[in-house]
């Protein structure tokens, strides 16, 4: 990029010796891996500050949204994750750690509203506690790459109501559209929940305000949380999406895989369920079969 | 960067994909230059994250520093500011703004510590206020490029006290070592300061935890802070810096220029004052010849 630049050969080597003295200072640090991600740090910013030629005023407005972002960070609320995400980097980081390994089912974003502790709910038995939505059958397989039912497995999952709202979202203190369940002897695993809506992030804060400014939206593509986990495999947080959905393209924080767009199919009311259980109106049906890359 | 990162083309063919998404969803940005300057973000953030192979427990303290260094910051410190001078980020912006112009007086960063409103003194006041520290008399010029001088250029004039603190992070609500004054009909100035000496930047937090694990030292170069404004003339907001302190290579944001070191001689007791001032024990003299550049 440096090529690009339309300054002067004296004004490119003064920023080229800033930019030597900088990583010059983190000459005595004792952890090479600290040392590699500090210089790498300083050698993109600065070559970004240069890039864009970024003014005074600019670095204060950077500064006033950073300031803005900690300022509305609580136990509660993540707004630098939403940020990293907003950004794709908390896409890219999950791409760079999840290669994509043979036939394993893909990776994606892990979000800010996993919560440890769910309950436990049997197999066909229902994670929405009360949730809203549209009843939803999952059901599917966990395997390992060579075929192998994985018996066992622990499945987490959870999902937005209606909505579009997690239950931590509430001030009620409710858990609900969340559980765990395991796989049978055979690697299969079924549950209720509620078929999944687009959600906005929360975009009430500078985040959303960057959305705006920058002319996109903070939708999120209609999906249900997984995090599985089995001895030996390699634990996999993902999600599935609706195929047909619209947001399918424009995902605010780029979670959307090809392979984790999955048919959600209408079922008419009064259309009999898999395990004999009564829905008043409409309910949906999905699988997702699931492979697991080992550890 | 991208050739020396040994991962699969398939895998580089993924990771490049995401960050053309993460750009497309700019495209309908309606400022130029807010989109030019997020897709820089955005390119030089991921090639950051590709380039380090970032895992993603490293994500994760990413998010809590970040979320740290926002926690501490109030109106009274600045964290995210201590952060981009200890990255040399203020400075580059600063380099990046203020290019060599002739014979004009270099600029420097200018530090969390100015206050508007600081009181007025005559030529040849004392702005110390009764701040601690070698009674130091420095006087000088502003003039334009073209050599005449300034009268009536405001100069303000701000530094921290022997014990290396600022009047601002006193509790006390004092106003000291900071004054504005004038110059005269041949664009002369003078005042009784304090020697400068070395001090720490804030280093009880985030940001002083990050140059401790790195090896760094928190502390900046002795200087003293001057912002010189004339009509018609870029505004200059610099320091100047004390000849054969040792920290003059390793000041930690990066703010010393060799053109902004100054002699500050050392003054036995009882050596006259250009005054007429009674001094107790020795006292120092420094000069700085200012020149302006055209706005």
């Amino acid at each position: 990029m440096t090529s690009a630049r339309q300054i002067s050969t004296e004004q490119e080597t003064r920023e080229q010796a800033l930019v030597d003295r900088v990583l010059r200072s983190f000459a005595d640090c004792e952890s090479p891996r600290l040392k590699q991600l500090m210089e790498g740090i300083v050698r993109h910013l600065h070559e970004f500050l240069r890039d864009v030629r970024l003014t005074e005023v600019e670095w204060k407005e950077g500064i006033d949204f950073l300031t803005a972002v900690g300022h509305i960070t609580d136990d509660k609320r993540q707004e630098f994750i939403l940020l990293s995400d907003t950004l794709g980097a908390s896409m890219q980081t999950v791409t760079i750690n999840n290669e994509a390994y043979g036939d394993a089912t893909e990776a994606t974003v892990f979000g800010p509203f996993f919560v440890e502790g769910a309950p436990e709910v049997p197999r066909g038995g229902d994670i929405s506690f009360g949730a809203t939505g549209q009843p939803c059958w999952v059901e599917g397989t966990v395997k390992d790459i060579e075929g192998n039912p994985l018996p066992g497995t622990r499945i987490e999952v959870w999902e937005a109501d209606e909505a579009g709202l997690y239950d931590v979202q509430y001030d009620d203190g409710r858990t609900a559209a969340r559980a765990h369940l395991f796989t049978d002897d055979e690697g299969r695993y079924s549950f209720w929940g509620v078929t999944p809506t687009p959600y906005p992030i929360p975009h009430d804060g500078p985040v959303g305000k960057m959305l705006g400014a920058t002319g996109r939206s903070p939708m999120r593509a209609s999906h249900l949380h997984f995090m599985v986990s089995a001895p030996a495999c390699r634990t996999l947080v993902t999600h599935i999406f609706v195929r047909g959905d619209e947001l399918l393209e424009s995902d605010t924080v780029f979670g959307v895989k090809d392979s984790l767009v999955q048919d959600f199919v209408e079922q008419p009311a009064s259309t009999p369920t898999p395990d004999g259980r009564v829905v008043e109106g409409s309910w949906a049906r999905t699988r997702f079969d699931i492979v697991l890359a080992r550890a």
